[in-house]
C-alpha cells in the first residue's frame, strides 16, 4: 500500500441494508487500486432528522420497492439476506462496539461490522440489543467484560457522535456512502462507479 | 420484434434529470432483446405529494449530491447537461404534447420527447411554457395548430391524469421507473440491471 494514497472513507449505518451490500464489496473494489478503507458507522437516525428525509422502509411505494430491490441485489450477489423483525433498530451500541476495537484493531474493527450485519441481516438476531452485540464480539474472540465497560463511558458516546457530525459535515445523507479523495458517491449500485473512477482517475 | 413479448414500460417525468438520462438509453438496452419500448411521461408532482417525499432538489445535502451525481453521470455517458433555471418546473404541457403524438406516431412522440428533454436539460429551455412546446413541435415538423387546440382539450387532460394514477397503481414513485414482465427498475442507473435481467431472464 502507498501510504501517500487517501484512505477510502466508508460511511455506514448497522441497520442499512444497502450499507451490508456496500459491506461486502468495498474492500475486493479498494484494494483493486491499492486503496485502504477508513469503516466508520455512523447513525442515520440524527441525519435523517435535519434533512427531513424518513427511513426508506417508512415511504410509500419506496419502502416496497426497496425491500424487492435489496432482496434482488443480494440474490444477484450471492449474499445472504433475510428482511430481519424489528426493522430499522438503533445500533448506537453495535457502532460503539465497532469504534471501541477499531481504537485497538482497525482490522478487527472491519470483522466484527461485517459480523454485526450478518447476524442482523442474515440471521435475523436484534443488535440493537447489547447482549446480543456482546456474544458477538465473544464468538470474534474479543474482550466482551472490557467492552462492556468501555459502553457505558463518555468516551465512546463522543466518538460515535462526533462520527455522525463530521459525516454530515462531509455532506453524507444516506448508507453506504463512500468518499474517495473528496469525491462523493452514494449507494451500493455506485461501487461500479467507483471501481472505474479508481481505475481512470475521474472523468 | 416478437409481438408476443410485452413492451418494457418507462416511466418518466420531462422535469426529471435523471429520467433525461434514462431516456438516453432505454432504446439501445430494449433493441438488444428485441423488445420495444412504451415511453409514458407522467407527473411527478401528485405522487410525491401522496408518498410525502419531496423532490430532491429540496432535501438539505442530498440535493447538492444528485446534481453532481447528475453531472458525474452526464460527463460519463457524453450526454449534454447544463442544470436549468428555473428547475424543476411542471411538464403538463409538454408531457401532454407527447400524448397528443402518441396517439398518431409513437414513433415520433418518442423523438419528440427526447427533444424536450433536450430543450430543457442541453439547452435551459423553459418547457413548462405553451410556446416553447409548440416551438419545439414545429421544429420536430409537427403541426403546432392542430396541437395547441388539443391541449386545451378535456381528452389529453384526462390521459395524463389517467397514466399518471395508473403509474402509481404499478409502484412506480419515481422518474425514471422501467417495468419489464411486471419487473420494477428504479433510476437510471438500473439500466444495467434491466439489461442484465433480460439477458439472463431474471435472477
Amino acid at each position: 500500500m502507498n501510504s501517500d494514497v487517501k484512505a477510502i472513507e466508508f460511511y455506514f449505518d448497522l441497520s442499512s441494508p444497502y450499507g451490508y451490500i456496500g459491506a461486502q464489496g468495498i474492500e475486493s473494489v479498494a484494494s483493486r487500486h491499492g486503496r485502504e478503507v477508513n469503516w466508520l458507522p455512523i447513525l442515520l437516525g440524527p441525519i435523517l432528522k435535519q434533512t427531513g428525509h424518513r427511513p426508506l422502509a417508512q415511504v410509500p411505494l419506496m419502502g416496497e420497492y426497496s425491500l424487492h430491490d435489496i432482496e434482488r441485489c443480494c440474490r444477484r450477489l450471492k449474499i445472504d439476506f433475510v428482511l430481519p423483525d424489528p426493522f430499522p433498530i438503533p445500533t448506537v451500541t453495535a457502532a460503539r462496539a465497532c469504534y471501541w476495537l477499531q481504537q485497538q484493531n482497525p482490522e478487527a474493527a472491519k470483522q466484527l461490522a461485517l459480523a454485526l450485519y450478518h447476524a442482523y441481516f442474515a440471521e435475523n438476531h436484534n443488535i440493537s440489543r447489547t447482549p446480543v452485540v456482546l456474544e458477538i464480539c465473544r464468538q470474534q474472540g474479543l474482550d466482551e467484560e472490557a467492552l462492556e465497560a468501555a459502553l457505558t463511558g463518555q468516551e465512546l458516546k463522543d466518538r460515535l457522535r462526533q462520527a455522525t457530525a463530521d459525516a454530515m459535515a462531509k455532506g453524507v445523507f444516506g448508507s453506504p456512502f463512500f468518499i474517495v479523495d473528496g469525491e462523493p458517491f452514494w449507494g451500493a449500485d455506485r461501487l461500479r462507479d467507483l471501481d472505474r473512477w479508481l481505475e481512470t482517475g475521474g472523468w
